[in-house]
């Protein structure tokens, strides 16, 4: 049995997990520090040791938010991760601190997809999108059994795909894609600037100083807030007709979402974003279903390890 | 080398070319006729004969306007083909008529993609997505170097694919598609629904009493008519938003457009599409180039022989 560490590499925390196999034997997680490629390096050592050391890992695999060239093991950018500047060669600088030979880097929602699709939701499907939903909105493809990369390595960006030609703005300076509707940060940004205009939400308050989190989202949806409801169903319509379309285009057999805000609004949320697929269907026939991911927010650490064994 | 008849089955002419190799030697076309099957059937021999016959070729292939099951040679449907009902076993019946062995059916629009794909404006380009802008607007996908065919052989609706959630009905019955703006039927319907409702244009003039065909669509452009200008615009906005789309979920390498209406609008339609792909990217470092096909309306034939030697 193969003995891996994976490690998810987030802007907020960095997780760990030691895979025997398929089997995941422990998990583990430490704050993200600032401070830079040599900081997150320390972080990932202290992570491993926490886990047992590397002792016993033939591989570790590390995935990272952002572009990375699998094969140099070099980050090529990462925004979200502190003061990362251009081509970090994490591969090496890890694979130095803890004397280990095989650091494979991976894109960290491209490993949770792996991990979905290897051991999670969509175990067994051939034609596969994953739909990550939470600050901005990922995602990564199968099909016919294959992950998909793309020309550049940068396909699965079903959170900036149109859906609204013209619409809303999104974080990344385009407009009307599924995350402008769907993701965290754009739902919040929109719910602040109605706010400031005189709608009235709980939203604000509940969020107080801090971000406006996945969980605050679900308590002013519980509580029954009406700016919630309408920002929600309004998600749910981006993410119907985003993936629809990627249905049409892919003829796809399964879609998984996860992500913290799919997460934490839980499968009713999963649920609404099924029929709204289902109303814009392109083609009656279709066999897709969309379901919840599997492995919570542990899949880009399994991802990461699954990726470091082939 | 294997010489093989390549037949573009559509609802108004049936197309053929004779193909040796990579070779298009002959090419000859009949009015489709009505009656069903059997008249079918007897167009497709008289058009096998005018290339003269089946003594030399290795292979007949058959594009067909609908949904084929490949592999048992039967159309499974094929609403724009007069008086075909479900399940026409055409491989079987084209093979008794003309006392070939090997016939074999393909979808229309998936060999054209081939053709581009191997011969045409694709050739060398691993990720290709091929739109068809005419009545409807279909397409197909190259990832990888291979044609992809999703769960149940029906990817490549790009034309399906939403661009404005909730906006202009569509030919399926759905809306906010990129047909919906930019197929000619849909624009036809708008441009006849504007006219009734009294804005003037001189393409239902143009028209008469027959189809808006797509050369009314050029002809009303060069003369400067604001309505299709507006209608034009609309469509190349459609068609700008839904390609974005597939390059930020698939990063293509390569979008060809071809088909009747980019036919007649030719190289200024495409490079305007090119225009509303870029400035709708998600990376700008995308290496996507949008072209002109290369094949023109036998595409579909060369295709249809290209699938049947393989």
């Amino acid at each position: 049995v193969i003995r891996v560490v994976g490690v998810d590499l987030g802007g907020t925390k960095v997780q760990g997990v030691v895979l025997h196999g398929t089997e995941v034997k422990q998990d583990e997680r430490v704050e993200t520090p600032p401070g830079g490629p040599d900081a997150i390096v320390r972080a990932i050592v202290e992570l491993v040791d926490s886990l047992g050391g590397t002792k016993h890992a033939d591989a570790i695999g590390i995935g990272v938010p952002g572009a990375v060239d699998h094969h140099a093991g070099v980050v090529r950018r990462a925004p979200n991760l502190p003061d990362f500047g251009e081509d970090v060669p994490l591969a090496s600088l890890v694979a130095d601190a803890l004397k280990v030979e095989r650091v494979v880097l991976s894109n960290d929602v491209g490993a949770a997809t792996v991990a979905e699709h290897h051991l999670g939701a969509a175990k067994g499907s051939d034609d596969v999108l994953t739909v990550f939903v939470g600050t901005g909105v990922g995602g990564g493809l199968v099909l016919g059994g294959h992950a998909v990369h793309g020309a550049t390595g940068a396909a699965g960006e079903i959170g900036h795909t149109v859906v609204v030609d013209g619409g809303r703005p999104c974080g990344c300076g385009k407009s009307g894609h599924v995350e402008s509707y769907a993701g965290r940060a754009c739902i919040e940004r929109e719910a602040r600037r109605r706010h400031a205009a005189g709608e009235p939400t709980t939203l604000v308050e509940l969020a107080g100083d801090g971000r406006m989190k996945s969980g605050v989202l679900a308590k002013a949806l519980a509580e029954g807030d009406a700016m919630t409801i309408e920002l929600l169903d309004e998600a749910v319509r981006a993410l119907g007709a985003g993936i629809a379309s990627a249905v049409a285009l892919l003829d796809l057999s399964l879609v998984v979402v996860g992500g913290g805000v799919a997460d934490k609004l839980g499968p009713a949320f999963v649920a609404r974003i099924e029929e709204a697929v289902r109303s814009r269907l392109f083609l009656a026939t279709s066999p897709v279903r969309v379901v919840a991911a599997a492995l919570g927010d542990l899949s880009g650490a399994i991802g990461a390890a699954l990726v470091a064994t082939t």
